[in-house]
């Protein structure tokens, strides 16, 4: 796409171009590395004093922001930079290049028939189908009976176990795993005995995996990823989750067993839920949290046992004022064990009463 | 082994049926997604009504249990469950096809004639002995010098290095790696300087290993998996861990190097340790647990650093009540300081006398 | 190497032979597992009692240190046994055998003519060019237009993307994955919208890499691994990360999107690190910390939120004394309540006068 000059990338995003200059870019990069000859852009909300120190040639900004450099005011900074990188993608053939590669094995009863490319020494498994326009990388492996929809992108090293079944435009990074056995078995007199796993992964359309994922098949029945997921690098998603659509999961991030996970739902990284949990829809979980109980719909949490945002805050500010609150109660006691002895002192003066309160005090 | 009906189903694992139908059951599946053709099971402890909101056609359930549907009373329903998906598992043959493939690239020096299967694309190391029936999928990569015992089956893309040991039925899922080099430097002037890796990964009978785990080799001696052990997915073994017979690891888990684990230790998910940590026999460590001490046998824990689990929650709830606790110290010392101008008045309004305990409270 | 003389290997490492026995040494083990024909040491200032324990044959220990076995006195006994253990390394040549392997797939485009080994089943892309001395074990992919310095060590299964530069010497352990996409999204009518990842990932000399690492490309521009730094197994690096030099980073590390890392920072065990931030140089991450503000150089810090490692101690002492403080608290809340008492009934003896103070106690 580049070298494009910026009026004309303006042109091509429909932003407004301000400046004196039109300099011809010919790279992109972030804000903070991108030189003189790339285009950058300074996010929404960020100050104009950021762009002003980037070395970028060009930046897309908002339309509120005024910088000292060229650029170009859209609605939205982000949204416009990736328009352009979109134009910029590598040409897919060249990292899939079309056809069924000599080395792949494929089983006699598979049907590759619609596949746009199968790369060298990928192994497809007996009665499998995949859809049209799907390809996948070098070294990947589809088990048996598995059905893969169309337009899917599968990098290398992915193994997709037997009988799983994947939706349309589902990407998959390198060395991902779906299908792989559920973590289950019975305490036995010789120790753990393994629990058969037969049932399946189920993927819904334009899901999207990270390099390094795994994700279990169920005990019985399906593992289920509803449509339009996207999950970061090594999340692990244990036998039996049943997760709604859209959710958004950073890397790291562990869902046990049977867990039931609502629409929309995002995870902070390295988040950890505890297994036959619920998580409701539009549910958020900051990064570390660990979920011990279930979550209604729209929460916001953090923390181990995760709770509410802004009591996770508060709790944790307090804490962090314990030290203080200890020298303050200590403070206290001295201040009272004083007003004991002074109000002693004022008792022995008065005359002999009823001495009711005295005693009680004695108890 | 499915359809059968549920009376036949009866017979087969020792249950009594109840109820007056004997419906024909075509699959298995978990109680929240089971439908009407399908068997499940509702879990020891959990309530009745559990199983009457499911659809499924037929139950496992306890023999305390009545339900409004059909059903088989056993003494343990997961158990019972289990055994007819036993029944069900895929043919073995079908994802490890018996013979060794073309493809495979096999080390003369390699004894590889016992092996039952070894897929596709496979390569075994020079001096590298498979014991009999043991099963390669397709991608498995066994380094040189390599023993592993009998009826092992080893799923595809795992990758096992030079000079490890395994023992007999151990499973090793997808993209797992044993042997890789342990996280060992010497500070240098040039910085960290490696130091070599020369140990092995040696591991018991009956172990499973989870996709994508890590376990490294010792520096010099030996990383242990005692036998029975069971290994969720993405856990993480340093170098030279010792560790005993029939401990469960949640996935996520990562011990540090040098620890030793003693038998039937159960790690939650995500938990970690940092090295040289002795783990005693018995112990229970609650998800994202952080180990920082030595722990004696039969310790439960939870949290970071990691404490006894019943101390653990009464500081959590401590903790929670804390702002209420700042406001319990602030209001008591408005208190004790309405106390102090009281008190000061009504000394005020004493006959002189001695004044020692006055001097005092004004040091 | 071995079997030496204790004598021998003294002479070899520059140590002092004590003892008055000179046994014929066969092979290396830790402290805790080693036999009488076994070489050991005993890291600086742990006590002489752990080395009289272990049945190590022969043992360096530091120059201050007497045990009463036979034993090679030096200044830093793990540097002295990896300097053994550096000469009993496997020969390379038994793991990455020399030579272009018949069923490797490079592309026609490709510049290996440098390389040293390019296993069995290695696919290797478009216009990449691979270093002199470079050795590639079997099942490795590096795509298209990848730059590859000399003496790198890639071990199987290990992925590198299109684009990407390393440095010379870097290792890469089994089944990591170096320039998967990152994780980037914009939301939109139909659900989050995939942000193309156009960057690269560059790495600097001497980096190793643990097993089943991620490292994202750069979204635009580079993700940046600087030269030195040692990446533990299941480490995760998100797009546009900038790490400085000499950096150590523990197993199960998560950095999110955009962080700055500087120079020798040290990451403890499973450490998340939200995005956007900054860490100074010579920072120290305690295990399991998650970041959520920028550091400044030198900081040591452990929780989450990560805060300084004394303070955090601290915090953490306060709060298990926490029941103790609730308790002090309502036992004062009791002793004001009763001088509350004692001195209304002071108050009631006291003859009337200015009530002022009483007043203002009862607003």
């Amino acid at each position: 796409m580049l070298p494009l000059k910026l009026s004309e990338i303006a042109n091509l995003v429909g932003g407004t171009l301000v400046g004196d200059t039109d300099p011809l870019l010919t790279g992109v990069s972030g804000l903070a590395e991108a030189n003189e000859n790339e285009l950058s852009f300074l996010g929404l909300g960020k100050p104009a004093s950021e762009a002003n120190k980037s070395a970028a040639g060009g930046l897309f900004v908002a339309t509120t922001i005024a910088v000292d450099k060229p650029c170009i005011q859209v609605e939205d900074p982000y949204r416009a930079f990736a328009m352009v990188l979109a134009g910029m993608d590598i040409e897919i053939d060249r990292i899939f290049p079309p056809g069924v590669h000599s080395t792949a094995v494929v089983d006699d009863t598979a049907d590759v028939s619609g596949a746009t490319a199968i790369g060298p020494y990928c192994v497809v498994g007996a009665g499998t189908i995949l859809g049209a326009g799907t390809r996948l990388a070098s070294h990947v492996i589809i088990g048996c009976d598995v059905v893969m929809g169309n337009d899917c992108v599968i990098y290398p090293q992915v193994v997709i176990r037997e009988g799983c079944r994947l939706g349309d435009r589902v990407i998959v990074h390198a060395s991902a795993v779906i299908g792989s056995d559920g973590f289950g078995y019975l305490p036995g007199a010789a120790g753990m005995q393994k629990v058969s796993q037969v049932g399946i992964v189920e993927v819904g359309d334009d899901v999207e995996f990270g390099a390094g994922v795994t994700v279990d098949r169920a005990t019985a029945g399906r593992t289920v990823i509803g449509a339009g997921c996207k999950i970061d690098n090594q999340v692990q998603i244990a036998h039996n989750v049943q997760m709604g659509h859209h959710c958004a999961l950073s890397a790291q991030v562990g869902i046990a067993g049977s867990c039931v996970v609502g629409d929309g739902v995002v995870f902070g990284g390295q988040v950890g839920v505890g297994d036959h949990l619920t998580i409701g829809s539009g549910t958020k979980l900051g990064g570390q949290s660990g979920v011990t109980a279930n979550l209604a719909p729209g929460s916001r949490v953090f923390g181990t046992p995760a709770q509410d945002v802004k009591e996770s805050f508060r709790t944790t500010a307090a804490t962090r004022r314990l030290p203080q609150l200890q020298a303050t109660v200590r403070e206290l006691h001295n201040m009272v064990a004083q007003l004991e002895d002074r109000l002693a002192a004022v008792e022995g003066q008065m005359p002999p009463t009823n001495n009711a309160t005295n005693n009680d005090q004695e108890n």
